[in-house]
């Protein structure tokens, strides 16, 4: 039993106290995890930084999210120790390295029983209010309740999530690696091979190549897809998408007078087995529909759009055969499927280390004692960057 | 042999000669057969009609259709008896009962291969620019060529068509019953079935109950469906739906300040596992993705759209596991699959005669002698109503 169980834990935490203005460090008091509830020390988090294509904080913050209320403990990708749990929690134990999971597994509900998703709805309401699944929060700062973000809040040191939130880790990885497992490897590779069901020989086009990006061409690898184009207006995303097997690359930006699809087109004879937006731009959303292959191509929409964009084409696309389609979390069941993808990093199937190089998207330490790394988040929502000391670990 | 093989034959058509004009009743000329090439005598066609919802003579005479060139012959919906074949053909011979099929099957082409499609890639360029595999028409009236239509024609008494785009029909079927299996019924009964591919015990909901939305709902029923609702602004099609095996009935029309889509999802413990659309409505297709069940509904759009209408919808619907997909011709194989639905009709397993009195969608005899029908066209694009009257049959 820890010296804190059952007790208020007062720590730091990154506040959005109001939308598009800089996270605030504050102490902050975690209460006790209630029945089903998990109390979590967190010792990495994953931040939106000017690379990462997996901004979701970054735009709630920037108070476009529609769903996004204030003030807030934001953060949804994290893994850290379990610190105490509530009644009835069977799932961890107390020390358990854990990842937080966004995407919830109860396995009792419709959407976990179909066998056909995996997204959750049994803590899909309160979730979304930012709230525990009792409806109240765990979080207090200056006399205020603060929401929960994602059903994780991972940018605290201590964080509370429901029991179906989380899911153990039970090989030997630091979590500085399981961390990115929490949200942009899996959810790249998932939809790639989970989602989509990348065939043997197929043709792939991955639509921007930061971390999630990456993750699609490893699971497309994986699958053992023929050509892996990668598209993006970065040059120097050539050289990194090759290193994860993609064979192709091609740059919008350079292709003269003809539109993204039709070159894609001309180079597979005819266009894409399967594609996949990891750009959350609902025009690139549209050009990745559009360049798959009539009569059964897949566009995979993965990257999330500002809010009230829309995306559009001519019906025409669908009806000579393309499928438009798209995940959260790659489709991935968190507590049953996340440790075999750190068994497979373990085992050398599956890079972790060099997706966080390759975006710049490094997981960071929150306030460890002594550590380097400073806490900052940057984003491109015109957020104010917020640049925070670093703190003391609790 | 035919009295008339190797030799033009001269007779009745309805010649388009220019967009939004009435259709006029002219002699034509129809060249012989060349190789893989079939004359057909045209006994039944379908008819764009007022109720009938698959109206894509109607649409390319109104001249909206941007592939549309005239003068041209339309028809895509018809049964007729081979008067005679041209070198290398195999498939059907002289007297044989055929269906014409817009959608050709060669069993060549790397799409009639894939196993994934229906769509055949052989004669798509010709076919789209009104001309035979050659690249000429077999059609003259008045010192001009005139344009093939969907590969078809079947407009005329007599029409030409390549080998791959006509199945012969060895059951004992009436042609005006084979007719309708040539476009509508096949349409919407493969859109459940082989498109769709419907569970059994799933909920589905179809937009528009003309002879395709009919024939969805006998897909859907022989696929074992357990709830079909039949959504349409018009009261009559609640008796026709539920003769067809639906179940509910919404007119969408009538339910107060509720969306469809939020009616749909609070009929269906939020939302339905199969919707399709049977307008070519684009704001009826986002209506029908948007009642799909989160996390594996699918949406089928099989109406033809206006020219530049767009679908469009927020990327959310589909991140959260709806899919968005489309078929022509119901993702059918005319000549492998159409022979068993003909079939099917001959054991009383799918309705034909009933849709055709459901939506006053009749096959018309071509100036048959002595027919008590007239021939005539309607149409809701604006087009001009053409009366013509009932010719000698040659």
């Amino acid at each position: 039993m820890s010296s804190t169980e059952g007790k208020t834990i007062t720590c730091r935490a990154a506040v959005a106290w109001e939308p598009g203005k800089p996270l605030s460090i504050e102490e902050i008091e975690v209460a006790p995890p209630r029945g089903h509830e998990v109390r979590i020390k967190i010792h990495y988090t994953g931040l939106p930084t000017r690379l990462r294509l997996c901004i979701t904080d970054a735009y709630t913050l920037s108070g476009k999210d529609p769903e996004g209320a204030f003030p807030i403990v934001l953060g949804h990708e994290g893994a850290g120790i379990v610190e105490s749990i509530g009644e009835g929690v069977t799932n961890v134990k107390v020390g358990d390295h854990v990842v937080a999971l966004y995407t919830p597994e109860c396995r009792e509900c419709k959407f976990c029983k179909s066998g056909k998703t995996n997204l959750c709805g049994k803590i899909r309401a309160t979730q979304g209010k930012g709230v525990m699944p009792d409806g109240t929060s765990r979080f207090r700062a200056k006399g205020k309740d603060l929401l929960h973000f994602m059903g994780t809040s991972t940018f605290s040191q201590y964080t509370v999530v429901a029991d179906i939130s989380v899911v153990a880790i039970t090989y030997d990885v630091s979590m500085e690696k399981t961390c990115l497992l929490g949200c942009g490897i899996t959810t790249g590779y998932g939809a790639a091979v989970v989602t989509a069901g990348v065939e043997k020989d197929s043709t792939v086009a991955v639509f921007g190549a930061g971390c999630v990006g990456l993750s699609v061409i490893q699971g497309a690898v994986k699958c053992g897809a023929n050509k892996i184009i990668v598209v993006d207006v970065n040059d120097k995303k050539e050289e990194w998408g090759k290193k994860f097997g993609a064979t192709h690359f091609v740059n919008p930006s350079k292709i003269g007078n003809q539109t993204i699809q039709e070159r894609l087109i001309e180079m597979t004879d005819g266009g894409l087995d399967y594609t996949f937006d990891c750009t959350g731009n609902v025009q690139v959303m549209r050009a990745a529909l559009e360049a798959c292959h009539k009569g059964w191509g897949q566009s995979i929409v993965i990257g999330v759009a500002a809010a009230g964009q829309e995306i559009s084409t001519r019906p025409f696309q669908l009806v000579t055969g393309r499928v438009w389609k798209g995940c959260a979390f790659g489709g991935i069941k968190g507590r049953t499927q996340l440790p075999d993808l750190v068994r497979d990093y373990t085992e050398g199937k599956l890079k972790v280390d060099e997706c966080k190089y390759a975006d710049n998207s490094q997981p960071y330490c929150i306030f460890h004692k002594g550590c380097e790394r400073e806490l900052f988040f940057f984003s491109e929502l015109d957020c104010a960057i917020a640049l925070a000391p670093t703190g003391s670990h609790t």
